[in-house]
């Protein structure tokens, strides 16, 4: 991931990340994004999710694209078939991907190169929660451990704790409010 | 989703899910799971993540399979070519993914038959969180808004709150200790 023109850093164009960065401070109505997603179930633990269009920078995304299509399953050993990751793994590979990504452009706006980051994740949980066997088990993740190597020749403190600034792990290691409606149809 | 054969309800083998509950209940060490995920970067946005094996039951599992592959990038307004789903979009499927199955496998267990369940979500997250630009804008999501289509002619007073046990929301709604450590090479 070494710059192959001059105004990409770890891939990322840092003239434009500034550039971002500039239009939002000026106008903070452009940071808002509304991130979507849609799901069918199709059979026991496998179901379907469609993610398309999204709003951010005041604008609709992906508008004329297909959505992309994930599926997700559950292993035998939880009654399933094994088609597809199971939604518990998708966060935790969506946890690795964000910090990843956060490391990464936080350190081309700073200019640091980053030739690449490896990663590994694993996290605990504890099946008496969820079929509410014990009261003081929850039914999410009990504790997650990540690690991350990060392979540069850039300022290694300045790289510590970008990864604290990803969305992802913010989304997971602070409560977020989740207002879910149900509706019924024969 | 009708059972095509006696024992299954909602596509899942109900007399095995009492055995699972049941072997849980006995033995509370059988319903300690653990999930994992590696992850490298390829080029700014774009991540791939390795979804392999996982303990749980006493056993590992998926230990002579091959491992899943998802990718996450970001979309060009975010600076990438949108190759793949980026990260906060799977957490978001996920959840909607979680909250399926959940409500499928518990409805299951009361053997109520559930025809289909349909889903959206929507998530609004700020990038001056994440970019450090107010420090009252979290980084991750800041409210998330879910709505469960369930197709029935069971009981819909106990399929209304089924979904609260899934694990994914119980992540997303309630903190959870992610310890990361941040390794260097050269």
């Amino acid at each position: 991931m070494t710059s192959t023109q001059s105004h990409l850093v770890n891939g990322v164009d840092a003239e434009r990340l500034a550039a971002t960065v500039s239009a939002i401070e000026s106008q903070p109505g452009l940071g808002r994004f509304q991130f979507r997603a849609t799901n069918r179930s199709i059979s026991g633990g496998l179901n379907r999710s469609q993610i398309g269009t999204f709003h951010g920078a005041g604008a609709e995304h992906r508008v004329d694209t297909a959505p992309f299509v994930v599926d997700n399953d559950e292993p035998p050993v939880l009654l399933s078939d094994d088609r597809a990751p199971n939604p518990v793994e998708y966060v935790l590979q969506a946890l690795l991907g964000c910090m990843t990504t956060s490391t990464l452009y936080k350190a081309a706006a700073q200019g640091i190169e980053i030739d690449s980051i490896r990663s590994e994740i694993e996290g605990d949980l504890d099946l008496r929660g969820m079929l509410e066997l014990d009261p003081d088990t929850r039914a999410g993740f009990q504790a997650i451990r990540a690690r991350l190597c990060i392979k540069t020749k850039g300022d290694r403190q300045a790289l510590r704790a970008l990864h604290r600034s990803s969305p992802v792990f913010d989304t997971i290691a602070r409560p977020v409010p989740i207002e879910v409606t149900v509706e019924f149809e024969d």
